[in-house]
């Protein structure tokens, strides 16, 4: 096949060329003296990007489950009454994994196309006078449905409630590519994994936690193994890991961190939300619908377009794959068939989602969905004309 | 800046994934013992590339400027009459290497947007009974203006009138993209490099040469060093080089010649005609007009675009640089400022095609020029979608 | 720094170029409709290199610390009575595992530089008559002393006392540079990780089972999730994975088995042999001694060397990597500063072990070691001389 | 074949990681409005490793063989007197290209293993009161014997004679590595290339001149073409090249030449002394002698070891390549059979010269030669660990 396949699942994302030049590199002993020189900088760095201050975050060779996993098992324990909203593949299979983990999951189901209520959560966490909700989980953006929930807003009930209740956010598919303010907004265990935002290949999950959550874990005391926060700390205390680390991915970490920084985070989320306008332009100008409801749940880094009754959206995605060498996202779960998505998050630009809304086009068409040639990328392509940055502007 | 820069010049090409791997080696030994099996074979490809089956090839390390040299001072000597055609800077610069290099050039000018004269070549070798003429040149395609010329029309011409001159044809822009047949053609010496139809970074000439040529060398006798006939043939018949050779690109070569016949010439023929025809029809929905006169003239690697009066093409291409990370071809020489140019050969698809004419739209509406949003790139992707390969229409 | 770093810990290893090259890759879509096509043939051959036919294999992007984690806790339950042996930091830090996973471990301490004591277990496998021992665990090679064990002689004690325990082998510095025969020795979990014999960067956990160990993880029916068994099998019997894989690590995967099948398993093994014999010339040739206390402990994969009393190995391993920019592996846990270690496994040759061997007399020198000057590098490359591969001779 | 091939040629020389990851590249436009940014720096620094500080450098896509055309084909004329010195292979060779070129050569042939006949140049200098003699050629290090020639010798010699003519020097395995200063030498044409002390693949041939050989070519006024001095001055001048660069390279050198910066030109200069110092301690110790005659004519960058009678050099450089994966170079014309050479330039250390060493001792020992094995590189292991280098004994 000539060219290069386009990649617009949300996520993996495209890895930066320099990213991909620093992983390109001969093996190395993560026990060399000087390795710490190199971690120290990696953790601070890391905390930046969660905007995690006074907490600490740690880095498993893991996917970003692995970091889910180890967010519940250190600070929670079996049978702890926990508070959940399902409303997309990757908000269920959360509630799933606290289930199998043994939590008492309190898990409030909203239509797939919405995100986390927070009024509902407001209402349970006032009712629970005896404390007995231990934490409540938000999906900060459900990666299946393209929708991105206020975690702040969440923040605030557990506050009106004065509800000491641990808050966790699964930000795997927002964190570095959409405003993320774990401080602020009082989070004790956000994840993340290494091939959304972070612009790596998969291999790392991220887990990123206050101070609360480090004495949540230390009073429940579990001995846990790999995902332990203890034989991090102790460990990461000295520079090292308690294992071997995935030291090609975070060579590769160092340099996306850079990336981030030298773009700067507000200007990369600006940049993720005037490619998910153009995006949701297209969408509008080819006659469709996204699968979030309302504008407020729109995400910045995936949308979930909605096809017409009677096509089959997992034979677009197909199409787009086979015939125009092109990975669109499948629909998932309760949205198979229903949905294709295009993500558009990480290392993307303007003329990269052209592309995308093209191949898309392409793909609807020949799947018999009555749209204009054009049309969308049209759209598209005129919003990111008229907004392009003004940097941009003044070198030209 | 995030993601991929575009590259839409008429060369230096994008080089396939699989290419950039076989370069990313460490460094080697080009006199080692058993170098000459991986040469030979390289040798042996590339003829047939060239579709060369009784003459040899020189691979230099150099650029096609180089292999241009190559051609003109082993088989001509200063003072022999030869004939060209300039219609374009590259062949405008072609001649000006022969007038510098001693040859008496009969310089034929023809408009820029045409190609090469048939008739008039006709005309002066019926006219040339004392064969004074001793080579006809022809620019197989003028990156310039995008336009493609009738190498098997000169030919046919040489024939008509029994003249014994020697065929040269410039290939840089052509050959590996569209139908080239050296052999078939009677061409004596076609000039190629690597960065363009054979997909890899610059830095070789290829100089693929008839029996015919090898006798004309001999005969003039000329002792030459960098370019020599002679010495390549020497060592390349031992499976060596006279002078170090670009070794890495040489491991880049296998595998790009590799792709070339896993493709199918024309298959690879076939695709650059699908993807050039999209550009063409978008231009058309623009509005605009191509620098080729007639579509006869059309080239299947680069099209030249006008841009209306009063509008300066440079500054398209600047903003499609600057704005869009997107590089466009500028105008040259007689059309600077006139045409801006999108090269549409070596490892290229539909999406990407999509990608270069979304920038183009982009960047000529930012320059004032008034066309309408989304009418190039959908006519484009309406025909690559309507003429996809029936290959891929079969797997989905 | 000049030149290359040289890579002698026993693990991570030395990346083969062909690996890097591989490992090169623009990002990929995990859910691509062909993706199975590419898994598949993955698992099949990756039971080859563990001798495992009739069970199955599981890849999690993890170190090998999570493979042995899987491998406790699917097939295990807490409270279970095992069996261990503990002869270094590796065994020590299973043992660990294991208590801290709430198995009732039953440790056999031997002296650091002996192996498994299949003799103590056959007389506890005979005197267990109710079968209280639910596993077995055999630390195949202990990285931190340079010891092999004889897994074959544990599968035979517990055959002679008809004792169904399941039998844990942790071939993580084994398993694909020295024998090892899942089906023969009739291991129930085989654990080993990408970073060593693989030779690949750390980041796969790999974890082979046999059809007993699966018959015990469904008995146990214990509810895990990102080391889940049942999550695994589910995923991957469709082509996929349970969440994303590390796809970058898995093409790397896909070259290095290649690798191994083309030189061969037995050829592997017979080259680790002549490599690690010639550093043990060296070791003998130097007047120093193993920690290995007898040659049948021999590990062929890494050599842990005794320093004379009154010198710190840590300080030859720092004047190593710091002068001569050579990573050698240092003494861990009770023979910290007494050991440093030289790995020969993986993806090493004649000349290399050579240079490790003089990156080591130069640091033995600067600490004083009294040992002569090319002794030991002279000893290894006349045994590397007279033990040449016949193959190589004869191309010679 | 497993481990790394080990490259002890005197060119191609191993390319630093940090290079090989810079030239894994995706391609790029070599006419992009802002390459002269990057262009103009590099003719800066390219400039300081000649130490050439009121002249120009030229960058061609070629080998070094094409920067010798160029400076013979701009400044000279056909029928012009030179003064040229034959001493090896590669002196040879100039000799015979300055005579294809129709140069007037008074060649003074000495003794293979001596180098630049001073002295003999002097008096032909003194002699030519009528200054027939228009240039003066000096192989700064002759590749095939391991000769380096007094350059500032020579200079003085032109000096004391008071003559105009230029003076050339081949630096082609010497700039980069050791001393070289055009400037204080009055050296008009110094000509390198890519792939020795640049540490780069081939296919850059660097020619850096002074005014004075810019004034003698302008003077000249030949029409060249591709090695046109005019040509590249008026595109270098607005930051561009006439034809299409070697843009891959390029962008290695940029690298390749901080690599150099940053170690400190004189601190490379010491580090070649060093290794090369190692490997005539090697030599000395397997009671063989080098090709150089005397010590004053050692080279720094390469070793021609002489071998005892009856023994054929080139079944040791096959040995080395085909049992030891090491490329050593073979004996060239008149030293054939009797030389083998390693070279010690470019990215190499210590432990990389042992393993070298190493390598030829196998071979030596397997070709029947009695040497002791350990010998030449427990001499040279010695040498390097008590010359290692202050800064990394500090860190130690």
């Amino acid at each position: 096949m000539a060219g290069f396949t386009q990649l617009f699942v949300p996520g993996p994302t495209n890895v930066p060329e320099v990213v991909r030049q620093a992983m390109n590199m001969p093996m190395e002993d993560m026990r060399a003296p000087d390795y710490p020189t190199f971690t120290r900088g990696l953790f601070a760095d890391l905390m930046k990007v969660f905007r995690n201050e006074t907490g600490r975050v740690f880095i498993f060779p893991s996917s970003g489950t692995g970091a889910w996993e180890s967010a519940i098992t250190n600070t929670l324990s079996p049978g702890d009454r926990v508070l959940m909203a399902r409303f997309g593949q990757f908000s269920h299979l959360w509630v799933d994994m606290a289930e199998r983990l043994g939590l008492d999951v309190d898990v409030v189901d909203v239509e797939w196309g919405t995100g986390c209520p927070v009024e509902i959560y407001a209402e349970r966490l006032l009712q629970d006078k005896e404390h007995r909700i231990k934490a409540v989980f938000v999906t900060h953006n459900e990666t299946a449905t393209g929708v991105t929930s206020d975690v702040a807003g969440v923040r605030a009930a557990l506050d009106a409630a004065r509800h000491p209740a641990l808050l966790f956010a699964d930000g795997v598919s927002s964190i570095g590519s959409i405003d993320f303010r774990q401080e602020d907004w009082g989070v004790d265990c956000a994840v993340s994994g290494s091939q959304k935002g972070f612009m790596l290949p998969p291999g790392l999950g991220f887990l990123s936690v206050s101070q609360k959550a480090l004495a949540a874990a230390k009073a429940a005391g579990h001995k846990r193994c790999y995902f332990s926060f203890e034989d991090q700390i102790r460990a990461n205390d000295t520079g090292y890991f308690p294992y071997t680390p995935a030291v090609q991915l975070l060579r590769g970490l160092r340099v996306a961190l850079d990336l981030l920084f030298e773009e700067g985070l507000e200007a990369v989320f600006e940049r993720h939300n005037r490619l998910a306008t153009g995006v949701r332009k297209a969408v509008e100008a080819w006659g469709l619908k996204l699968c979030a409801k309302e504008a407020k749940w729109n995400s910045d880094t995936v949308s979930a377009v909605l096809v017409p009754e009677g096509i089959d959206s997992a034979e677009i995605v197909r199409r787009a794959h086979y015939g125009y060498q092109t990975s669109l996202g499948v629909g998932l779960n309760k949205v198979a068939g229903k949905v294709f998505r295009i993500g558009h998050l990480g290392w993307v630009n303007d003329v990269m989602m052209c592309g995308a809304i093209s191949a898309a086009e392409m793909a609807l068409r020949d799947c018999g969905v009555k749209i204009q040639p054009g049309s969308g990328v049209g759209a598209a392509l005129e919003h990111y004309r008229l907004s392009a940055q003004p940097s941009l502007a003044k070198a030209a």
